[in-house]
């Protein structure tokens, strides 16, 4: 058994079932073992951040990591930017990266780079395998370290020749550490802010946003009154009609400011306190008000769900009916395009079970909002700041979740960093609605620019910020990625379309010019 | 004067013409001051490695560097695999990178990360900026950086609050060091080793492949008999009927070794010992014969054509007639298409100062020999192997000369890492003609596939090689970003939209569909 063998084969003992790749020279022999063993799906992206996006949508969906497969320093380079996303995400992802043979190293050959530099950006585990007697051990060591909480990106360097060589052996997976619960001081400290009249919320995060976490934080809202908020950026959260009534704090600081002036307590359940994306010349990042108390009742390194289903024990509301969203759909809207409207839209058509990749940016600020009653699904947001996520984003949650459809919002500017999604969408015929919110601008940095106060912006900037001269043509860029599109100019075209998305097999592209 | 502005001003004072910029938030101030100073051309990507893949492109050409303007570490990461080609070209580089505001950074906010680190990577000299008094200095010496031998990228990240604050300051461009020449010992020890009869070749890098350095460098051949060669990977090479006669080292190792076989001495000038791309079990890495002994005329450090010069005169040959390249072309082919007949359309047609880009892979192997007695024209090739560069490369080289035409020369694989490029090429009306070699595979790969000798390849392999289900259709891809596109299949089609793409203002691409 090659050193690659037996690589792939503790992959799939350790449950490993898909890697997204975008392997060169150096990943041969990976990819040939990939091929012999046969019992990982293998799904192609033509540009790296593609990968690792999709990589990340797969972990918050699957819960559990796939493995990437990435050339040299240079091609996980590419990557970077959406594992920036998700190391901020808290998702287990398990990078392969492959290395030159190790006797070639002590020459300048063109592609020769620092990989362990490059991956310890983001990894929260690093290693360069030594030889095939090790890899097995090494693959096994990268997948527990990927599941430990806190959750994150292991990166595994392989040699060529390690890969190649034989003596390959595997190992059975070690057990995953379980996550600690807080302690019964942290507990109690939490239940007697929440006893008192003051008025608190819960900010939710990892696995306090979905299943039993969210069912006990619902039972603590509606219990004690205290609100339940999520981070402008987070993870996952399951939502719509039966399920816990959470509110997302907005982007703006000064709206974010507003929404949380009221509080006197603010219990931080595996979420950093919040703070602005930027700061802003005289103004605070904090967001809170400064006579809001913030008490950690557990970090990212602790069991949300374990700690919010300690809480609701504690204050006696473990069989509480949750407070939680009632069915409700808006009415399907006509006439022209607005973004209300468009919101409206999505609410009223929303499958159940649907998940929404949401990087719809300055165009999509309302949809969560009306899609409250919608039924029963998944939303996916943008946790690190750097756009270009959701469409590889809903490769990877499609690709965990085939039985579900997937809705991936997001808007001329974001979608260009990493368009090359939308071919492995079609290639591998993945059940994905994308629309596209072409309001052909930066706008984000238009409503910034505003911000600083120097008047209007002058041609250099509207050079920077505008996209025409041409406008992006989303459906030809489409069609010629393999998803089929739609350019619609009115709310009928847009919700025909949308729902022959949601309805028929495969994926489509809809095009809304603002 | 804010920061912003004192750092605007004294990179105009340093020489900077132009901007490639993908900005953001904390980059915003730097925008403001770009648009009030207006002395700068902004030129927007719509991703990073257009932005850094241009200003490499820019600065080959130009011989002095662009800036660019990035938006924190995932807009910086995004731009890292074309840092990691121009860091190979050894070309002046400068990239500004926004910070957040430095009271923000104590705060886990989404896009924080460690900009020092990923700079870190492929900068000969870094930054942080700590106050707006001192930005002047710090662009200032981030330009002599960048155009101090061996030139490369120097990166100066600014923190908002300093671009934000007044009493920034300019200062004046300190002189750029001159490149030292090599010792007279080593330029009289390579005089002896080409007085010698054994067969010798140079193998020149940097300025010893354009202007004064390749005059020399053709005397030297035609005086003693050297091969002159270039390796697989080089910045810029002057070329066509008239220039010294310089051969490739080919890219295949075994082809490699094959062309260097005879030699008994090969004479670096600025270049590094040729080796292959990637280590193949059971190979030497080295491509020259062990019976060659290597001797470096001139390291990256020293002045290239200055060492050819001199070499020149210690042999007395500084008024010899270069070995010079004869003007031929080859007919115009016609019938279908095949890699032969391409590559002679392309000599044929290949109009007088042409700036080729060249990314053909496979595909294009035969064209520089096809093309060597066309007119005077400049190739850029691949120096660091990560793919994805000829778009943006071509967006650099058409901004720095806007009075030649640019060939850029690509593939189905290699061209979708960064398409963005097309858009740029659109906007900013460049006389880019882009030909897609589109043979519908990472052919490269299969070909590296054969010398594993593990049999065919499966159906996983083909799955993550093939570029197929579906096909990425070029015309529909460059029309959606703004660029007039054709699909050609016959030798006259290709024939004719190509010199329309010489002729006419502005872009073109054409598909081949192989």
């Amino acid at each position: 058994m090659t050193g690659a063998e037996a690589l792939v084969a503790t992959l799939v003992n350790g449950g490993v079932e898909v890697c997204f790749a975008n392997p060169g020279t150096s990943e041969m022999h990976i990819v040939h073992a990939l091929d012999r063993l046969a019992k990982v799906r293998c799904v192609l992206g033509l540009f790296e951040g593609v990968v690792t996006g999709a990589a990340d949508g797969y972990a918050r969906m699957a819960g559990k990591p796939a493995c990437t497969l990435l050339h040299l320093a240079p091609g996980l380079s590419n990557g970077l930017a959406n594992l920036h996303n998700a190391s901020r995400a808290h998702v287990p992802l398990l990078n392969l990266v492959g290395q030159h043979a190790t006797q070639h190293l002590r020459f300048a050959s063109p592609l020769k780079g620092d990989i362990e530099a490059v991956a310890g950006l983001y990894s929260k585990w690093l290693r360069t395998s030594s030889a095939p007697e090790q890899i097995g051990q090494d693959a096994a060591a990268a997948i527990v370290a990927a599941r430990t909480a806190p959750e994150g990106t292991a990166t595994l360097i392989v040699p060529a020749d390690v890969a190649w060589s034989d003596r390959g052996s595997t190992v059975a997976l070690p057990p995953i550490p379980q996550s600690p619960l807080p302690t019964a001081e942290s507990v109690e400290h939490a239940a007697r802010i929440l006893r008192s009249d003051s008025p608190a919320a819960l900010l939710l995060s990892g696995n306090g946003l979905y299943s039993e976490g969210l069912i006990a934080a619902g039972r603590i809202a509606a219990g004690t009154g205290a609100r339940l908020l999520t981070p402008y950026g987070f993870t996952r959260i399951e939502r719509g009609a039966g399920r816990a009534v959470v509110d997302r704090i907005p982007y703006d600081p000064e709206q974010a400011a507003d929404f949380l002036k009221d509080l006197r307590h603010l219990i931080l359940v595996g979420a950093d306190p919040p703070v602005a994306h930027f700061a802003h010349r005289g103004k605070a990042s904090e967001l809170a008000p400064r006579t809001c108390e913030l008490f950690a009742l557990a970090t990212p390194t602790e069991d949300c769900a374990g700690a919010l289903r300690a809480l609701a024990e504690a204050l006696s509301l473990h069989s509480t009916k949750p407070r939680c969203e009632t069915a409700s759909r808006p009415p399907l809207p006509s006439g022209s395009i607005t973004l209300p409207r468009l919101a409206n839209a999505i609410a009223a058509l929303l499958p159940e079970g649907a998940i929404v990749a949401d990087e719809s940016m300055t165009s999509g600020r309302g949809i969560m909002a009306a899609a409250r009653g919608a039924p029963r699904h998944d939303w996916l947001a943008n946790t690190g700041g750097s756009i270009g996520f959701a469409l590889p984003l809903a490769v990877g949650a499609a690709i965990a979740c085939l039985d579900r459809r997937v809705l991936s919002l997001t808007a001329d500017g974001s979608g260009m960093y990493t368009l090359q999604a939308l071919w492995t969408i079609a290639r591998e015929e993945l059940n994905v609605t994308t629309v596209i919110f072409a309001n052909r601008a930066y706008a984000i940095l238009y409503a910034e620019f505003d911000t600083i106060n120097v008047g209007q912006p002058g041609e250099m900037t509207r050079t920077l910020f505008d996209l025409i001269h041409p406008e992006l043509d989303w459906v030809m860029l489409s069609r010629g990625l393999g998803v089929p599109a739609f350019r619609v100019d009115s709310m009928d075209e847009f919700c025909r379309v949308l729902r022959k998305g949601f309805e028929e097999p495969g994926p489509k592209l809809i095009e809304v010019v603002l």
